[in-house]
């Protein structure tokens, strides 16, 4: 986890003592229950709850005694036993470590998408308001780079919030995907704990039942996980990708917010980057490099390998942490960008009317000359105007060939911006439901 | 696309006269909706209908066209007007290219989708029959490769069928994900196009409408059904390892089935190798490595650019097929695998009762031996039996402290194998229902 | 493999026939070998030569055997002995079907990885050619996307060549590391073959011995093989990106070469789009994508599992024909790019003079004013000229605390080209080594 | 990084007091040769030096300033300037951020490849003393997982022996590849500053000049880095699986050294499992994870983005100290491994005699049998032993075509051990050089 991309309320439920906190719900619910059924005191369970419900456990002193036993969990049941007393004997009976690992780390995930979820909705905050201030801003479409025809800013970013929107319900699945609970034991048969503590562990957590386990909670819910954290990514990826090529020296139809006092380049003091979007670029890359190995992860020997762990303990903080700072990023660099629409407009009259290319087009077939003769037609002038040569009205009224078909007066119509807003509204519609 | 691994109803998806089919209907239904708004003439429409409904496109043909043109569409437009004669020039009005390639990609990616939902259907079938064959098959339950404690082998595929069952959902969802259509022309603003075009042409191609296009559909759709190809592919390699592993020459609890006249090894006549389920292994990580590039599609630079195209040609039909033959030999693999219960009882036996140590560590620590001794004592006892001094309840009658909770007669019933199985019921009752 | 993007030199090396013709070959040599030290008679050994040499093999005919016996190299072997006759009983004596299939494999990644080092000095003598005839042209340096300092077009390519340079040597080095033949028998001991058959057939085919092999040539060969061409994948996505960007209409620095009869866009007659390069940055997704599974492939289980096979069928010819395909065009590309020297110019000249301004910096720190000072006093008036207030020399010659520094006059020479160019030779000789 | 996989050493090279020690070396020596060039006073770097070189820089500070001017590198500079007074303004003239970055980065890089090297060589020396500790130790060789002939585990060892010292070349080659030093200005023109600063910093640092940079130093250096790491962790992974194989209850020929006072499982005090070597299979997917987004690093836009920044904060480190611990903790493994020679025999004799099959079929096809019939006269017997029926031997005795060609007596050479050990000597010579 790199500290300059991690939120702190995102870190905090990574830390060892969140981890260790949940770790004492799950084993004490689970106690709450095994009371219940007479398998262990009621008494011991209250004192456990007593005693530790507020305790801080020391993730050193944990540390320590790991060093010993080499277990993780049967370290921390040692440290618990030295705050609550002898009553922590009765913590974990008939429970496997994975039974707390595992749907600690469910609690964890869950809690995770929650902070994804609300990055993703500042996100649509952010892109619905700036979509509706500039729905009707005339900005050039490109295809392959290229000028291809007038779309609004607006519009643009429309698409943007309704990929967002799916990013939306990706992490709703995915976050559903990971809420299970199981306390089953050792290979998943509830052999020395009744389905009943797992059920009510589960409610008290949050979660859902996972209906069967082996030791571990199966691999492919996590590996759905991170595969929708990574098609998340690569959504920002677009919009950092954009904004970078509107910030172009040459294109300049946006900018991301630059404060007082920010140096842009130490050797260059004229400079005004897109540094944001651009590491926007990187931490797609980043969150995504956690896929793959999530899904290498699935295949875990029989019931179960403890290979995932490690891998676990890298990318669950780290893709997380870094979406999260993301998508904040992100609704902070759409909140604030700085919009050039006279710009737009500059770019948009920059090819002398070729962006109509298609009208004109169009507009020949329906008058009856031949497609193939219509298209060369207009490539013909279409080519003179990217040769600089003049302006593409002037061209076409002085073409043979079309001047049979169109006067001067008759082409003008199609050069008009409004003919490629007229669904703006329809689309929006679709989007926003307004 | 791999032939031997390709089955032919999922490859003819991908086949160029597939596309070129599924091309001229989406070109025709735009026609009729065209028509029916007074764009086209009625009479052209139904000409094409009637003169392209049968017609067969000659692939070579239009890439003997493309190699002039340059362009693919325009070659099969081109083409088509071969066909049909001159009402083809009223075939693609306002339209661009990605309309028609956007739209065929999305049907041939659902009918594949469809195949594999069939194909996981098939799994699911056999896992089923299969689990409750065995429902009740005692067998070793390994973590870390190492026995555990005693499973079910019904119980085991239980997990897998739950598993496909997620498989499947994750299928269905990605099969809607990319179920759209875009009639929108070349940047999505539906200038030359109207939006009831596209709503006509979705109906009758079994898709709904993308709520707002570029010149293409994003890609995010496109990145998640890869992703869920992958983590699908991912489970079908869990299933295959656990295959593989019990069919090792020291296990072999299972075995794929070996047909007569079928040669292991070319020069050891004696091997009979889990070939299929290797290959699934291999199958699994082909699949995967779709789910990268599909990713890095997303980001294309404002309303499109064609850097996407190369890869989907790759990996879409790849991915497909791939996966598909791999569900369906993994239903043939689980359908007619040979499992051989004496085997797992033979292995189950082979600790001399050290499966059961996690009882008897729970019945010290009940009668109130601190967790801590009773660990020791357990553990104590099991390394002997490990080092094969003997058997593990005579060494527990003959231990000095446990001897002290527990007389011999009252350690057996603690190695009573329905222990272990008593929750089977529950956990299929969560699985399959019954 | 993708039809489109296959040369047919590469891609005749995976053609069924090639495998066929270089299976006879390991087999034969092997035979002469054996011969020779008396395993078999020399009369077999000539018949085999005599009869098998210049034998077409009937892959149908081998396809057909194999779905009875399903196993390829036993099909293969009973299809030799139809052609040869019954001295083919001598062929294969104690070797396995991995010493075959590996050595064939090695020579066909080893051909491939020729016509990659060919394709690679196709590009470096584009790259040289162009980059010589550019070396004075100047054009703005870009970092951010944003205008930085002026470079040259020729210092652009020059920095492209070294890349590909690099990019030669891993794969000369990747050549080198695949380039082994092992005929050690079934589990590498030699138990029934001598090594010295090992030795010939490995001279024989152009290859080294394997040092060690197990049933199969260890594959970390193969893994480092695929990771030198996904690095050599992606110096072709940097250079495509490169003339993308160029070719932007804002930027139209550059262009791809533009033939008659192309049409860029079915709708827009006026386009012409980066199309090469965009379909390059798509080949280099796709022939990365072999990356990640040719290292899963590493771990085959104990002496071997065939998991890697189904792998190495896709990828293996895939990735070599692709990139072989990627890197023919790219030399295409930068052959025939369309340089326009007076739009460099231009966009040179649009930021009035601020591609200077770390010069100006850097004079006013060396005449006393302190860094910090000299940095705002510069960002300031550049930031004026960034708004299109006016001409940056305006600005500092009437600034105050510069013009206590330096008058109009000794502003003047920091806006020279020269300056940033008097290196270039110094590059070039490291470079070209001229 | 994740602490519990970092060895102190390894972690500390990425440390920010390291990073800014190597920082101020690295503009210090520039100012040094600065001052001999005449571009800055003398004495200024002899006071730069005399105050700088044994100061702590305070990463808080940094930080702090950093907050305020957004710009890592001048925080950095603005800090010295704190310690080394006004002398520090003649630090860093003419040069850009990534002068001083990528150039740190090297280093850092370079003193990590030390250390994986080191650690392959730890790796190596394990290797090799247990090999020749078990040359001729007699195990089985497997391939699918199935008995297939007997090979001895210093053989075994021997091709991991052999393997790892390819990676120990791949990590030569990375060392080499990321060993160089650019000092060459805002976008590599050396405008402001001399190329004979940079040969001077690079000399001084222990590295090479690069030949040609952008702004940075280009990131295919970097992707081939990463790719090696990745390669070298699939060998770890091969390694880790073996062993983990050999550990599982039912083959038990190897295990994992298990120390005193380690616990298995917290619920099952009987375990001993390979978690060692599951984790290192775990970090293994963990380093391969940065491979790809080193390879997406490489298309920085133009003379560079900062894209590839926050990618490698994360990748580097990480990558890098996690293999280290990888390398560290493999050689341990492998130091302490405890081998079973009993239990390697015991699992030989296991199949009756069956791995000797193909012994038996090369004989009887060299006394004239025809290979078909050779090969069905083995496999039926074969089967019969498979099936548990009997010892192979007494089945070929009494098999009727078997014995036309040979007696029991004749027979009974085909089941020595040393037959397959023959040619152990000469693949050790290979490998070890004796």
């Amino acid at each position: 986890m790199i500290p300059r991309y991690s939120r702190q309320d995102a870190a905090a439920i990574w830390d060892p003592s969140t981890k260790y906190k949940i770790w004492f719900e799950i084993e004490a619910h689970a106690a709450t229950k095994m009371a219940e059924l007479g398998v262990i005191p009621n008494e011991a369970a209250e004192t456990l709850w007593a005693k530790g419900k507020d305790a801080s456990f020391d993730a050193d002193r944990i540390d320590e005694i790991e060093r010993t036993v080499k277990h993780d969990v049967i370290a921390f049941l040692t440290h618990v036993s030295e705050i609550v007393g002898p009553e922590a004997r009765f913590l974990h009976q008939g429970m496997t470590s994975s039974d707390v690992l595992d749907t600690c780390f469910a609690v964890q995930l869950q809690r995770s998408a929650d902070l994804l979820i609300e990055g993703v909705d500042l996100v649509l905050a952010a892109l619905k308001k700036r979509a509706l201030e500039h729905k009707f801003t005339p900005t050039v479409g490109r295809s392959h780079g290229i000028h291809a025809e007038p779309v609004t800013f607006g519009l643009k970013l429309a698409g943007y919030y309704a990929e967002f929107v799916r990013a939306r319900k990706r992490l709703e699945v995915a976050r559903e995907e990971i809420s299970t609970c199981a306390i089953s034991g050792a290979v998943g048969t509830f052999a020395n704990v009744s389905p009943e503590v797992e059920a009510y562990v589960a409610e008290k957590m949050g979660l859902s039942v996972e209906p069967v386990s082996t030791q571990v909670i199966p691999r492919d819910r996590h590996a759905a996980f991170f595969a929708a954290l990574g098609v998340v990514a690569s959504s920002i990826e677009r919009l950092a990708v954009e904004i970078r090529h509107l910030q172009r020296t040459e294109v300049l139809e946006a900018e991301e917010f630059f404060s007082k006092g920010q140096k842009g380049s130490s050797a260059m003091p004229h400079k005004r980057n897109p540094v944001l979007t651009e590491n926007l670029t990187g931490l797609a890359r980043l969150v995504r490099s956690a896929v793959v190995p999530a899904m290498e992860n699935v295949a875990l020997w029989h019931e179960r390998d403890i290979s995932h762990s490690s891998v676990e303990r890298g990318i669950a903080p780290d893709a997380c942490v870094h979406l999260d700072f993301a998508l904040r990023r992100l609704a902070g660099v759409m909140e604030n960008l700085m919009v050039y629409p006279e710009n737009m407009q500059k770019n948009l009259d920059r090819l002398g009317g070729l962006v109509h290319s298609q009208r004109v087009l169009l507009a020949l077939t329906q008058k009856g000359m031949s497609r193939e003769d219509s298209y060369s037609a207009v490539q013909r002038n279409a080519m003179r105007v990217w040769r600089g040569e003049g302006n593409f009205l002037d061209f076409l009224s002085a073409d043979e060939d079309v001047s049979k078909f169109f006067t001067r007066e008759e082409l003008e119509p199609f050069f008009d911006l409004g003919y490629h807003t007229k669904h703006v509204d329809t689309i929006f519609a679709r989007v926003f439901g307004v």
